[in-house]
């Protein structure tokens, strides 16, 4: 298969995740770097772009003229990456999608919920593919998972504990620092910094797990650090649809974890267990058995799960092919459309449009839910 | 020292509780029984005494009676020792509180808040001992914690987030069953099952490690097994006064977990966790510094806390051990009162009434916002 | 059932083992000390008994007098309790058998082969019981385990790998202090120091789940610290009868671990793991399938090792009852034999005389091996 | 920079470990592909050679072919990768260094001891450079493990524990099946399988964490399914220079264990402790103070190791790229060899060809005391 052209907006020197991403692309080699708006200043730009091997005329100081200039090239880029600050994501993912170009973006989506929306009616009208990188929902262990729930091996869930603690704001920091520049302040991050960054994850790894959609939530945001205007720390009840419940709890100051996404998911018929740190495993306890540690890349994995795993069990996978397995669905499906293929819904194995869209929904009630003093509020 | 003698009402043949209590009594052979009301059947009690080596004019088939009787005797029952289901506690500690016997009593301590505060002012104004066996409050790595805390090693506690799930209700059982026979009945077990069996332990580690107090609660308790009238699960967001926050979860239907109670403490300068079922370890993490381990028995637990620890690290103490932690200052404390000495704070290292009384609010006050919807009532 | 009357030699004021013993024995409260020769000095031993309730005329500064004195009593004691320093396990325990006294003695049992031969050989001829405290083989999770491979479920065994490393030795003491008295001095600890301390239980260990006997060793014994003349560090390569092969590692100078006791058993239909500083749980490991952790107290547990957990899952047993699990067979087969009734292999259910036999042939042997340069000896 | 040409011998259609090397490499961009050998048969090579986007003159069906033509070409590859069966790894390196490329091979890196010292040899005397891809010390946590020892902090080393259970054997299996072609046929694999294939990984590894050299060894490998030629299964214990003793367990037939490399170094110190499938972390334990928990991408790591960090902490990094570490060095090394500056010390920081020799002795002698009856041979 030949290698898709795609551009990437944001991602500049310095910047970590834009990073993240190209080196994500490149382990499968499926998808090739062609075009970039990596700064609004023309020399850096050029510097950069020299570096990743992108051709100076396809470097761009502005999105708006990067989307029209490829949408006319006959080699122009098939798809866009956004890693910008999420204040702007609606307005680049718009601008490429009006002009074709499909697009990958990261989350949360966008800052309000009619922005997402509109971003989800384009992609239906114009069928264009669009993928929200919530990039935890890629591991094998999380596939594997979502398939017994689905298979009804936990049978009807009846609740959900989940948590994110990390503890790298944990100090106060002077909020405009390099270190977070963008993540306190209101006018870059909106209107929460935890919930919307992390607290988001949990929402979509709960409704990638489980198939469960949120009926109300019920959320405290706290800003637990001296001096600081937004969330650094969140508790959220949720009630689903169907009468499942479910407890979540994010958190930036939480002194002695990383990056500690967990879930723990409980049905009629078993319960299971996964934790980010550790995710080429989980655990599963049967009704009435002893609990069972299940490892990536052995037998039990189920062909639809065992398909985004690289390495035997014991060679650790991580982060980076967790990106690459949001990507490697999307680039497939992509070239399989472009041959004039009609997709189906297992081509369709990334984070779609619509869950960005129920991520800012999520963020938007649960922000209001704690405004008006934790009351209930319906999603 | 002598023994101190003691009597235990409940703990006949079969009740598993009543057992602990005894074992865990015995390890340091500091008190002995004396007497007991183990059962309403003359015949049983008879049988059950002569087994425990209870002199058979000492076993009594009516509390009111071993009372009365026992407090008049020269060589009476210093302490009685009550392990019924919840809903005789009140009576029973009042009859020998009455008759100025100490009291040692399991949690929940009484069914109503009227009812343990009027036990507590018993005690205050006859000055008899009082002790509730929150069991878990009595491992020495709690202890240390504690001890850190106060230290202000955390600085001030930012939130806490504490947990107690369990498996064993997650089947639909008869409820009426030889399995759980009192616990799902509202006639015995009162307005709560899963809250007030468990979650008022969380309650009470989370007071006994921080000395935080709670200024009010916003609960939600499920009922998730069809059928089930009373709780099985319960979520509970906490406000404290001073401003810190925290989150409980308790469950009885979390496949996977026997008794897995844990808590985690974050301050501003680090944070601490600490899980029931591995009770001899604690983490801790100072701020800017790697997770510790910390182990039971080895230099850095402060004497406060060592002196509960009766085996070198690495050699397991458990429950037995952690009930033995309650009843050793418990018992030592009412010798040195019975030689007329003055009890200082360290000597009365052992849940007291009052830490019943607060346990008591917490349910009643968690189980009215969860009838209202869930919203804050102040505790 | 009436408590048997029981004595004990060593275990005086400060001597920790001692009090272990006397407290894991009043845990079930089926026997009571009832005599002791606690210290040759009659003031302590006076003082020392009079606080255990021992009456005055049954504490002895001799044990050859206790022996000869017990034995005499229409009331004497049933058994002895020897938890005096190694060299005088032999004299003791033979004087208490030639007295026609059951015997419970520490280990290593002796300091040569034949003294451990004789003690057997007289138990054999006086039909005396005896057992020698191989602490760990208590825990209910080591009888499932002997009984799985018993069992067939790991087939037949192939490999054996287990360690026993700690980090009490790795300073450089005063091998003559407080701390370490007996255990650095030949003329008390005999030819070794870990690998008879520590190691030992491992082969123990080993015997106990696998049943395996050895066949040959190949040891190397290591004093790693310097100034030290016995060893603090020991590994044994070991062939069994059958052709299965094992490895042992026992340390005490491994810095991070306290009483790490670990076994790793591997058959030719799956796999077994247990760690003494986590007893109630398990791992096992079917033959292509997903590691399973077995809980104690939980339904999987079969009755032979059940009926020694006193406690649901997830209430941790500790080293306490582990003790007890050594005594509670042991005196509930000596009341048995005591009113005439044959004991059945399963009421010997206790580390026997012969498994006391063995441990200090293993010693012997591997020290024989070592300073022939680690050479095999046969066993 | 510009990308530095490489060419690839094995590594063809359906090879595992070819395909890693590619997929590794291409993580950070720094290399690409541009000639290969991937099989004998021109049709195959040719597909396999589009797909990978090599041109079609630079695909061979002959690796001498492939060294002499690339040699001669202006743009011919810089260095080349060796990722075919052990026993053709001699023959092909030599083939590159002759023609003046330099080489990165998998390891073990020869049969014989002197086929790996005419490579040193060879690397030597035209100043080429060679990288044995020993992968797990690619791990930061490995690197910083180094430094830690390398300052002191453990002070002189007394003893290592170190392991390597795999279960992937533990079934008898055809043994010249698809899933094990070559590594149980000692045609192919040559002396050893277990001890040559992962065992080999322990010894490089103790020897990068603590810079020991091996003084002598006492070794045991064990053919413990039936019907096996070569082993799957193998003790050594090992005598350092200076003094420090070690012991080596690998395995294959280790129902349970998936890939679980682990050392465990003990100083005067303190300790180290590290597991291959948690890579990101490891324990140190300073002498008299609790276990610490160290995390990649913290403060706490050394420049040295940090720089090997890709992502946050937490964000888990796994084989793929610790094979990058691998490459990352070794082609900045050879950059700036290129660009005709000297190389230090530390921009050799990648297993070399005397690392890889090392290997091939250990091996050797351990198959050589082994056979002679577990005797000691010195290296």
């Amino acid at each position: 298969m030949e290698k898709i052209a795609y551009g990437m907006i944001g991602g500049g020197p310095g910047a970590f995740i834009g990073d993240v991403h190209r080196k994500a692309i490149r382990i499968d080699g499926l998808a090739q770097l062609k075009a970039g708006c990596f700064s609004r200043d023309a020399a850096k730009s050029k510097a950069f772009g020299a570096e990743l091997g992108v051709a100076e005329d396809r470097l761009y100081t502005d999105y708006q003229q990067m989307a029209k200039a490829e949408a006319k090239r006959s080699d122009g880029i098939k798809f866009a990456v956004c890693v910008t600050p999420n204040a702007s994501h609606y307005e680049i993912c718009k601008a490429f999608l009006s002009e074709g170009i499909h697009v990958v973006c990261d989350k949360p989506l966008t800052w309000t919920i009619e922005q997402s929306q509109e971003l989800a009616d384009i992609c239906k009208k114009k069928g264009l593919l669009f993928a929200v990188t919530y990039t935890y929902t890629g591991y094998p262990a999380v596939k594997q998972m979502r398939k017994m729930v689905k298979d009804g091996m936990l049978g009807n869930i009846r609740f959900v504990n989940a948590e994110y603690p990390q503890d790298w704001l944990a100090n106060p920091v002077d909020e405009h620092s390099s270190i977070a520049p963008w993540r306190m302040d209101p006018k870059v991050s909106g209107i929460s910094n935890c919930l919307g960054d992390i607290g988001s994850h949990i929402e979509n790894m709960v409704a990638t797990v489980t198939g469960l959609k949120i009926k109300r939530v019920c959320a405290r945001l706290d800003s637990l650090v001296e001096g600081r205007t937004l969330d650094d720390n969140a508790s959220v009840m949720v009630e689903y649809e169907g009468g499942a419940k479910g407890l979540y709890w994010s958190s930036q100051i939480a002194f002695g974890y990383d990056n500690a996404l967990r879930i723990r998911v409980f049905g009629e018929k078993g319960g299971l267990e996964w934790a980010q740190e550790d995710p080429d495993h989980f655990y599963f306890t049967p009704k009435d058995s002893p609990k069972q540690k299940w490892s990536r890349g052995r037998d039990q994995f189920a062909p639809e799960a065992q398909q985004y795993s690289r390495v035997p069990s014991g060679h650790p996978e991580g982060l980076f092919e967790a990106f690459a397995n949001i990507y490697k669905p999307f680039v497939l499906a992509l070239a399989k459309q472009m041959k004039g293929e009609k997709l189906s819904a297992s081509d369709l194995d990334f984070p779609s449009v619509e869950m960005g869209l129920e991520g800012v929904i999520f963020i938007n009630k649960c922000v209001q839910s704690s405004k008006s003093g934790s009351v209930w509020v319906n999603v």
